[in-house]
């Protein structure tokens, strides 16, 4: 079975170039991909949509033309294993989720995906095997419409330089930006002196 | 000038396969990374956190082990074109920033950064001079402590099958899943008469 362009093996090592290591969810993710593209047209623009955050995001930006920074691929943190590729203009896509009723057969599959066990007894190798095994045998898909208006660009909005930390800053975000509010930050800065008299200078 | 271990040409080639083009935000992110890396400790074990969800993102994936499906890399949007590196056991890091005081040099990039012209009639080979040119002079850096309890690892919840979709979701979020309450439904579903025939003998 291919992944894409890739032999099983040859996606593995990518993911481990990329993720850090054959993270299971990666390895399930590039099948997921495969399917959607298998119920896609041959040819066409597609945005994509990952409903978690956990692993699913890089099999996308590995295997599709979608990256988080480019903003083809967007997270709905629904905290369902499932992927949605459509078009980009139209809407018109395929979401490809796992499917518990096809899980029976799977053990460890199961255990992992519905957390039967603390992640310390599960066992990754075996884990491994069988969703190689398994394949996209495991999946399901459905025909889906994307509601675009969710993700419609906003309007350029003019920036602003933010009085506090005299960074730039979109102006809509109001008259100090949503850094220095306080309760966004997530940092204590110790300032860089330097920089500090140089910021100073610019009030 | 390299960019970690890759000469500035080296650097716009991967920009461009991974992330689509050779965008202005994903090659300044890239000096940004690498003024980091300058002020980090030679080893160590560094998160990231981007302020944006444009294009910076992509930088920090290609240039350091964090991605966003790995969750080494969150994005808190603060809407300032800014990343923290920082140590993942202290908290410890740099955050490195877009000076605007700098900016005077390169009327190019001012005016891509603080959005003075509409996109369209901005000079995007020249822009990409001057980011070459500017490199990590028109940058800020701050040493930072963050706050990791924000960032902190749920618990592992259990996982249930909602009794709509039929699919695996964090028990956590309630009786039926976040995806079938409603209103984050991003999509309309045309169900595989299959697929369906199945999830209702699931119920």
């Amino acid at each position: 079975m291919k992944i894409r362009s890739y032999t099983v093996e040859e996606y593995i090592k990518r993911v481990e170039a990329f993720h850090g290591f054959s993270a299971p969810g990666v390895v399930l993710g590039g099948f997921m991909v495969e399917l959607a593209y298998q119920h896609l047209p041959a040819e066409g623009l597609f945005d994509a949509i990952s409903e978690t955050t956990k692993c699913l995001p890089d099999a996308i930006q590995l295997l599709t033309p979608c990256t988080i920074g480019n903003n083809w691929l967007r997270i709905v943190d629904l905290g369902r294993f499932a992927l949605t590729l459509y078009d980009k203009k139209q809407g018109e896509g395929v979401r490809v989720y796992v499917d518990p009723v096809k899980l029976d057969k799977w053990p460890e599959i199961q255990t992992w995906m519905l957390k039967l066990k603390p992640k310390k007894e599960q066992d990754a190798h075996r884990l491994l095997l069988e969703l190689l095994d398994a394949g996209t045998s495991i999946l399901g898909y459905q025909k889906v419409k994307v509601d675009l208006s969710r993700f419609n660009k906003h309007e350029r909005t003019r920036a602003s330089i933010c009085p506090v930390c005299g960074e730039g800053y979109p102006s809509s975000d109001g008259e100090i930006c949503l850094g220095c509010r306080g309760d966004r930050q997530y940092c204590v800065i110790s300032p860089n002196p330097d920089t500090q008299a140089e910021k100073i200078k610019l009030r």
